[in-house]
């Protein structure tokens, strides 16, 4: 066991202060790593806020970790000290159920065991990567290539695999029509993905504010939501839409950019129901998905992928002190486009 | 031109009275079919009580035809006079577009020609199979395998494509699980087809009145809805769920029951708009798809593939008199399974 330095928060809207956190002894299958970067996603702050109950505090945020193995216990065989890596969203899983074996661990039939905020198999609350060390078995641990810089790399392993697995599952590919909604975190690393993928790619934004970033980043097209002539010009006119915005977005209208067999992609939840009139999807034989992260084959297959294709987060670097005035900008939808946290200033 | 004997409804909710209709002349491409029978589906009701608004009367319904070849065009290739042929949903399309290229006029770009209750391409209202014969081009005419009889294959021309297109484009096959949600006319075709598929099929009805049927028909459990504890009990239990009512149903319960990747499907649309948490397409990767008759070449498919596995509609054959009484049982859902005009009694 040993005792590292992290940020935590010890209720909703307090503020984040220094604090001590025991890590596991290195098991056998085990990989030490010494935390360089860790993304901030919105879901740390609703996590940290208790937006959606169940917070353990005191918390420590963070599931967009890269850094560099410290260690490795005596069975681990993928890893070496110095190794660069990463850990997403998930630390472990029952590893036996079919979901496991088929490397879907997001979709494992005891539930996977998250990041930050969970419950271990041991039954221990699990803490993130606001910190300078965390310890992993190996299977949940990624290689991070060596063309990926491990600030940018840090957002892939959440918001990247994010958007990277529907476009795998849905076989985006060349010539594909795809439009993401919302240009965030999420949508800014999936325009990179859909355009190396050789996809014709649309953006739809609030505004046209990010336009050029969009286009720099490879959409073809970016467009302002608030035109609503906008969903008569685009109707029948996508293969795949991806909402990465959790909204209540009007469903008729966005179902109704999709061609026949298109599919929408919901990768956020919005806090309300949906309103769904089955019109919209019996016409063009449309389909509404969900998707929840990617499983570990796959995250490595995404990372791999960005660096062939020198694909990263855009990203504004803070230091620990930082935490809470960079949560208040993420809300204000203040930041371009990812905040990561330097663990070297903790 | 000449004028057949039908049936017609003259407004909302009164009874229907013989009328003449004036059938085209038998054009180039034309086939004109003797209608021998026509099933009775529920959206017949609707358009002749005008639930959904437009309705054009005097209005002649009926889009399950089954019939003989009267007379051909000199261009006709595919029937011959005598041929057992179908028409069902659509009697044209534009023909140009990629849809109608692709085979699937039920979604052409310009929209497809109802058989009843539509607009021709000319402007002229349809009339449907409520009557003695019809005048089709024959690229919306199918063959009716002699395996068939013509009045059980009335129904499948719109019931049976309904539900065979989904499966088909879901690639539901040996050891597939398939549950199709309610047991009436599109239903009790529905687990034929799926078990034909070789599909494990199991049932979901409201009660378990026609446990027996279901059973005999090829499912190999046939559950009551009313039990919630079902819910749990089948929970990520399923690669297909085809919901065949046009029901506002619990899409969080009904959702829950798909397990990786699998997707639901709505053939009916519900008056109200359906209700879904995105974690509930989330969780298991599903998928919510609406589905909506099939295309020409899918038809014939269809009807050649109940041929060969001995499929078709349960039925219950009325004459003109009844049409009246037989949309009051279809309301109260007192058939089984679907009501068949025989065409001779106009």
């Amino acid at each position: 066991m040993s005792v590292v330095n992290a940020r935590a928060i010890f209720g909703p809207h307090e503020t984040f202060v220094p604090y001590e956190l025991e890590r596991r002894e290195v098991g056998a299958n085990d990989v030490a790593i010494d935390i360089k970067y860790c993304g901030i996603c919105h879901s740390d702050i609703h996590h940290a806020h208790n937006d959606w109950g169940g917070t353990q505090y005191p918390l420590v945020p963070g599931h967009e970790i890269a850094g560099v193995v410290a260690a490795i216990g005596a069975e681990v065989s993928r890893f070496g000290k110095g190794d660069r890596v990463g850990v997403g969203c998930m630390v472990d899983s029952c590893r036996a159920c079919d979901n496991c074996e088929a490397g879907l661990e997001q979709f494992c039939r005891e539930g996977d065991v998250k990041t930050a905020n969970g419950t271990d198999r041991q039954g221990r609350p699990t803490q993130g990567g606001y910190s300078e060390q965390i310890v992993v078995d190996e299977r949940f641990v990624v290689r991070i290539p060596d063309a990926l810089p491990l600030q940018a790399a840090a957002p892939l392993l959440c918001a990247g695999i994010t958007v990277y697995s529907p476009l795998r599952t849905l076989g985006v590919g060349h010539d594909s029509r795809v439009a993401l909604v919302g240009f965030g975190g999420l949508g800014h690393i999936g325009v990179q993905l859909a355009s190396a993928m050789e996809a014709r790619t649309t953006v739809l934004d609030l505004s046209l504010d990010k336009r050029e970033d969009g286009l720099r980043l490879g959409a073809q097209d970016f467009f302002a939501t608030v035109d609503t002539d906008l969903f008569k010009t685009l109707a029948d006119s996508f293969d795949v839409v991806i909402s990465t915005v959790p909204a209540n977005l009007d469903m008729g209208a966005y179902l109704g950019l999709l061609d026949t067999d298109g599919t929408m992609v919901l990768i956020g939840a919005p806090d309300k129901p949906l309103e769904i009139n089955a019109f919209s999807l019996l016409r063009n034989r449309r389909r509404l998905a969900g998707s929840l992260i990617g499983g570990m084959p796959e995250t490595q297959e995404m990372l791999d992928f960005c660096a062939a294709h020198g694909i990263g987060a855009e990203i504004e670097v803070i230091s620990a002190g930082q935490i809470d005035e960079a949560y208040e900008r993420v809300i204000a939808g203040d930041v371009r486009y990812r905040f990561v946290l330097d663990v070297s200033t903790i």
